[in-house]
């Protein structure tokens, strides 16, 4: 008999999608250039060219069968110790290629990081607003993830309500910064604060507590923000990382987990993550994406659009009078609703303007709305007429 | 705190590996040419250049933010009409791109096969001699894995034994053709007889049972060879496949399920599965390789070596008085060892001739052993005087 559970799920479309779907039917009817798209977070800009000539390079130069082997289950060798490399390099650690694990992006980092600390019934912590794919993410671990609402004012760390809901039952604490949705990035007054709490309540409740930290977008970070490398704070923290979005490789599935080597148990984690991907059938990232992203470790997309966006955006709209906490980093906004039924709101910016937002439900914190930036520039400029439109529309 | 299941099994290596691991050593004191290293299925030849030539022109002509964006989460709708249709040219089948989920390899589309059609305490059964990440990839999902004996005469279906196993828990069979480890090809009686029972037994139970057939060997047959296309026999059938052996790209984690449209829940499963990848982590393989393996549905690599080996390999075993049940396909062989141990037996191999072989036990079918021959036809002739002095040294 079929999965119940899986089953029922078919039925139930995520709400971003939906937003995606009325867009792309609009475009089809009256032209992708009359519908401002703002639905998903997916890069606009190429791969640095020297991953396409590597890529190439491999193909044309390599032993096929060799090139397209079996990757070690914990990644080839070779990439583990680049990866280890660049973050010390750039971030003043010092991890060794025995604390990295290669995985399918940041969905693999975050699915092996999370089974290698809890078992069934253990909790998670997470913040709002948060990527909604953290619940399946979370919950098939057999965890239980809390949410802890979000502070809107400045969607850095809501630490009463946080405090409030730690409990001995709590085995890994899960963030993301730079943050989608908000753009937010935690400062460093943010990570001191958090993990002096993590530090305290290890000690009270006489176990580990990880610090697993989502970072896909940590290169994506506008001049001028405080933007620290969160392992560094944290001696029990697991990096999960992606390619996904500061080089525009999303559709190739490669990321990887890096322990911090202050972690007692870092090379045994890694080891573990071997044994995990037994079991969900995941078994390493495509061989030659392993070695085409060594090439460009420490290299960025050109993300200087994300940032322009930002600036036009950011000003425009509160001029207009939407309030918005400015981002420090990603290529999402995430401003308050004109209505307090931000679902309502998206649907008539979309059915009225073609103005296709994205509302801040589906990451636990109604009353808000997603602007995904990641478009041109142009489209960006010919929208800010219809956002004072919207605006019109409710005050 | 960390999880004890997955730090337990860091401990416990894998036989193979240790066989592996063993052969290296040895080739780095004595060189490579005198160790005879028969443990891993490593494809030897190459990809078709056709690949190759796709994947380099692809990367010189494709907009990079198209050609390495997301992928749709059931995979790219090309790539998934040219599955359906390659699996209708070539078997006469009528799938549609709805019935085609692109998985990371054949464990990819095992782990989803298995979640769609299970929950906790359900029963699948498989049949010795079986890979041994079978034990992950189903209990991973929650169920229970009964075995069944092997018919060491044949390695065909054991149907006593799997009558009297047949009980209304069991919600899928998981089979294995052309087999792993020995090489056997399922007949178009066996398979008959199997589907046979299985409908039976559905009306018996009132409930579905699903046959997950795994087929990474099925281009790999050698002439003469009844080869039957397995789904065609059976409404509730479910093919994963994987792009490792028959084209030679292991490390790039390609396969798919294909569910048969003949199944009353076919579209419902592709869509489950869908749903599952969130759960794992896993969603979608890289979008280049499915792009690239869109070239070559119809094609192989020159398998024609396998054969060449397995002639070789059978006349001279059994003109020395090994009992070899002949292999009709993939790149394995698993005759009887001398000696009851097989794990006594290959390390007397391995430590006094050099010829590096892997216990049956490991296949749940002990007293015999495997030789993977994807290897070169030098290597084998060389090794035959060796397979000569370890019979004398039973006889």
């Amino acid at each position: 008999m079929i999965n119940e559970m899986y089953k029922d799920m078919t039925g139930k479309g995520s709400v971003i999608r939906e937003f995606f779907t009325y867009a792309n039917k609009v475009a089809a009817e009256i032209g992708p250039e009359n519908v401002f798209n703002y639905t998903i977070g997916n890069p606009s800009v190429p791969v640095p060219q020297e991953f396409t000539d590597y890529m190439i390079e491999l193909l044309q130069t390599k032993n096929p069968v060799t090139l397209h082997g079996y990757s070690p289950s914990l990644g080839i060798d070779s990439t583990r110790q680049a990866v280890a490399d660049s973050l010390n390099r750039r971030f003043g650690m010092n991890y060794t290629a025995d604390h990295i694990f290669m995985t399918s992006g940041a969905a693999g980092a975050i699915a092996h990081a999370v089974r290698c600390v809890v078992k069934d019934g253990d909790e998670v912590i997470t913040f709002a607003p948060y990527f909604p794919e953290y619940v399946p993410y979370i919950t098939g671990t057999g965890a239980k993830l809390t949410i802890i609402p979000a502070d809107i004012d400045t969607f850095q760390i809501n630490f009463d309500e946080f405090e409030k809901a730690l409990n001995k039952n709590v085995q890994a604490v899960l963030i993301n910064s730079p943050n989608n949705p908000s753009g937010i990035v935690y400062s460093t007054a943010t990570i001191k604060k958090l993990t002096e709490i993590l530090y305290k309540k290890q000690e009270e409740y006489g176990h580990d507590i990880y610090l697993i930290s989502d970072e896909p977008y940590r290169e994506i970070v506008f001049k001028g923000t405080d933007s620290p490398f969160i392992c560094s704070f944290y001696d029990n923290s697991i990096c999960c990382y992606s390619f996904s979005k500061s080089v525009s490789l999303p559709g190739e599935r490669i990321g990887y987990v890096a322990v911090n080597p202050a972690c007692k148990d870092a090379k045994l984690i890694v080891l573990m993550c071997g044994q995990i991907s037994r079991f969900t059938g995941h078994n390493c990232p495509p061989s030659i994406i392993q070695l085409g992203v060594e090439k460009i470790l420490d290299m960025t997309s050109d993300l200087s659009i994300y940032e322009k966006n930002k600036e036009i955006l950011y000003k425009e709209l509160t001029r207009i009078g939407y309030h918005v906490v400015e981002p420090g980093g990603t290529f999402y906004m995430f401003p308050r609703s004109l209505c307090p039924d931000a679902n309502e709101f998206c649907w008539k910016a979309a059915k009225e303007l073609n103005l296709i937002l994205v509302p801040g439900d589906s990451f636990n914190c109604p009353g808000h709305f997603r602007i995904s930036y990641c478009v041109t520039t142009d489209m960006v400029e010919r929208s800010i007429p219809l956002f004072e439109k919207l605006y019109e529309m409710y005050n």
